[in-house]
C-alpha cells in the first residue's frame, strides 16, 4: 500500500468507526478541537471532573491529555484519567504545552509520565528537549525543527518511555516503533492561528484509536493535519480564514488529496 | 397568526428588548453561544461565581444552565442561580449535557432539578431519556429522533416537572402546554459542528424571556436554529464555514425567510 | 511623523519583536484573544495557575488581566502576576469587565488595582463610571461614549490612578499623559462579536510592550483596533463573517490602510 493509502484508510476507519476521543484539554482550544475531532469523523468528548473521568475513559478510543492552562485539580483527574486509560488499553496522547517554560508545567508532565506511558507524546522542539532532559537547554526559539538536535531528544524520550514522539514544526519528525518518519506537508500561516499544534495533538487521538501501530498512527495523523492545513492556506486571506477552511477541509478530505499532496517520508 | 408570524413576533421581540441571558454553560460553547445569542439581538452575559449569580440572575431574562463540563464548585453556583431565578420568576432553561453517560451527569441533573424547576429541558433522546427515567437504557445512539419513544420520554419527563422538554435530532420534538410540537428544519452538517445544541439551548433562552407561553417559546427558538441552520448549510462547503454562516443568518433572518422555510408542526 | 505613522511604527515594533503578551482572561474570549495577538504579530500566552504566574509574567512584555468570567481561586493568582509584573516594570492592562454590575466584579477590581497599578485601564463607559467612583450610577446603557461624562469619568480615574484610561464607544476616549485623545475607527457591527472589547485590552497589551508612552500606545492600539474591525465589516454578511476577516485585516494591515482610514484626534 503506497504511504497515501495508508493514511487514506486511517481516515475512513475514523469516518465509519467515529471513535469517541476523551480530552482533557486546555480552554483556548476546547472549542477548536472538538470542531477538529467532528470534521475528521470522530466522537470528542471534553469532561475532566475528577468524578468522571474514569467512567468517561472506559467508553473512550483514545485519551488526549494537554496541560495547556493547568491549575491544580485537574492535575489530578489527568492523573485518574490516565490510570484508568492504561488499565483498559486505552492509548494516550500527551500535550506537553509549555514544558520547559514554568517549573508547573515541567513537572506536571513528569507527573503524568509517571502515572501512566503515553502512546504518544507530541510537542514543539522546546517542549519535547525539555521532556528528554539533559538535552540542552529548554529556553529560547522553537526553531530546532526536523534538526539532528530534535531528532535526538525525540529519541531519547522515546526509548525512555517506549513510546512515539512527535515534534512538529516546518517539518515535523515522528520516533517510533524503531523508525524516523518525517511529514513536509502545511503551511506557516497555521502558525498565526492559536491551537493548531493542541489540534494536531487531539487528531493524533482519532487515529491512535483505529490504527495499532502507534508510531504509524501519529504519522498519518501528522499528515492529515498538514494537508489539510495547506489546503485551508490556499483558499485563505489570513488567519481567521484558515481556521475556517481548515474544518472544512477534514470534512471534505479525500483520497486523491492525499495522493497529489502527501510529503511523507518513513 | 401564522405559525412564521408567530415566530417572528418573537425574534422581533427579542431584537427589540435585548434580553439578559445569563448563562452558567461549559467551557467548550461559551464563546459560541455568547456569539449566537448577540447575532439574534439578545445581551448574554457569563458568570458562574458563587459569590455574583444570585445578583446577576436578579437583572437577567432569563437563566440558562449547562452542565457540559462541570466540576463541583459549579453545581453549587448553578443550584444558587436557579433558586434565585426561581424566586423572581425568571425562567430556567436547562442542558443535561451528556445524562445518562456518567453518574456525575445524570446525579446532577436530578440535583439541579430539585433545586428548581426548569421551564425548559433541551437534550438529545438519550439525554431526555435519562432524565425522564424508568423508560429504557441511556446508552446507545441519538437515533430515536421524533420516534415514539423520544416522544414518550419527554411526555413522561414534561409531565413529572410540569415542564416543556425538547428532544433535539433530525425532527425536534417538543413536549409542553398539553400538546406536541414538531420542528423539521435543520441540515445534517450542523451535527459536525460543536455545541450546535447548546447553542439551541441558549437561543431558547433568549424566546422563553420574551414569550410566556414557554411551550411556544420553545418551538419558536427551535425553529429559528433550524431555519438559520439550513440557510447557513446552503451557503457552506462544510462544518467551518456553516458555523460563520450560521451567526450571520441569526443576525439578518428576515420574515421572509421564515415564511418560505418554516416546517413547524403545532 | 503624521499619526498615521506612529501607529504603523508600532505595528512593525509588533510583528518585529514579537513581544510576550501574558493574560490572565475569562473563558469566553481565550480563544479569540490569542488569535487577535498572533494576528498582528505578538507571542500570546494563557497562565493563571497561581504557581506559575510569577514565572510567566517574568518573560512577558506585558500583563492583561482581564475579569470577565472571575472565581475565587483566579483573584489571587491575578494579584500575583500583577505584583511580579508591577516588580519588574512590565505593563499591566486591566479589563473591569462588568464593574458596577455586581459587588464581586467592582470589588475585585479596587482589589486588583490596590495590588499593583495598571499603566492602562480599558473599559466601556459603565465600568469606567464603576470605578471612577462618585461619578453617578453605574447602571443603565453604555451610551455616554465620548460624552463629557465619560471623559469626566476616565480623567478622575486617570488622575487617581497616575495611569491611561481607555473608554471604549462609538468613539473610543483616551485620557493620559496629560493629553485626551479620540479614535472615531470601528463599525457598529463589531458590537454584535463577543469579546471585541477585550480584543481591544489584549491588543493594548501588545502596543504597550513595544511602546513605553503609555498613552500613545493605548491610542494606537484602539485605532488598529478601530481600522480593521471596519475592514473587516466592509467584507462581511453579518458577526460571523466579521469575526473571521477582523483576524485576517489585524494580519495583513498596511501602512497605507491606515493612512486612508485612520480617525486619531491627538
Amino acid at each position: 500500500m503506497s504511504a497515501a493509502s495508508q493514511v487514506w484508510h486511517d481516515v475512513q476507519e475514523i469516518r465509519t468507526r467515529a471513535p469517541l476521543v476523551h480530552n482533557i484539554t486546555n480552554f483556548v482550544v476546547m472549542n477548536t478541537t472538538t470542531n477538529a475531532l467532528l470534521a475528521i469523523g470522530a466522537s470528542p468528548v471534553m469532561a475532566h471532573a475528577e468524578e468522571e473521568v474514569e467512567e468517561m475513559v472506559s467508553f473512550a478510543g483514545a485519551l488526549v491529555i494537554n496541560i495547556g492552562t493547568l491549575r491544580g485539580p485537574w492535575i489530578e483527574a489527568m492523573k485518574r484519567a490516565m490510570r484508568a486509560a492504561s488499565g483498559r488499553g486505552v492509548p494516550i496522547v500527551l500535550d506537553p504545552v509549555g514544558a520547559g517554560a514554568t517549573r508547573l508545567r515541567t513537572d506536571t508532565c513528569f507527573a503524568l509520565m509517571e502515572a501512566a506511558t503515553p502512546a504518544i507524546v507530541r510537542g514543539n522542539a522546546s517542549e519535547i528537549r525539555a521532556l528528554a532532559g539533559g538535552a540542552g537547554e529548554t529556553k529560547g526559539v522553537d526553531s530546532a525543527h526536523g534538526s539532528d538536535e530534535a531528532v535526538d531528544a525525540a529519541t531519547a524520550l522515546a526509548d525512555r518511555l517506549g513510546s512515539t514522539v512527535v515534534v512538529s514544526g516546518a517539518e515535523d519528525v515522528i520516533v517510533g516503533g524503531g523508525r524516523v518518519r518525517r511529514v513536509g506537508n502545511g503551511d506557516v500561516m497555521m502558525t498565526r492561528v492559536t491551537g493548531m499544534g493542541c489540534t494536531a495533538t487531539a487528531l493524533l487521538g482519532a487515529f491512535a484509536a483505529v490504527n495499532e501501530n502507534t508510531a504509524a498512527a501519529a504519522a498519518h495523523g501528522m499528515a492529515v493535519m498538514g494537508v489539510c492545513g495547506e489546503m485551508a492556506a490556499e483558499r485563505s486571506a489570513g488567519p481567521g480564514s484558515l481556521q475556517m477552511n481548515f474544518y472544512d477541509a477534514l470534512d471534505t478530505l479525500t483520497q486523491d488529496d492525499l495522493g497529489r499532496r502527501l510529503k511523507l517520508e518513513a
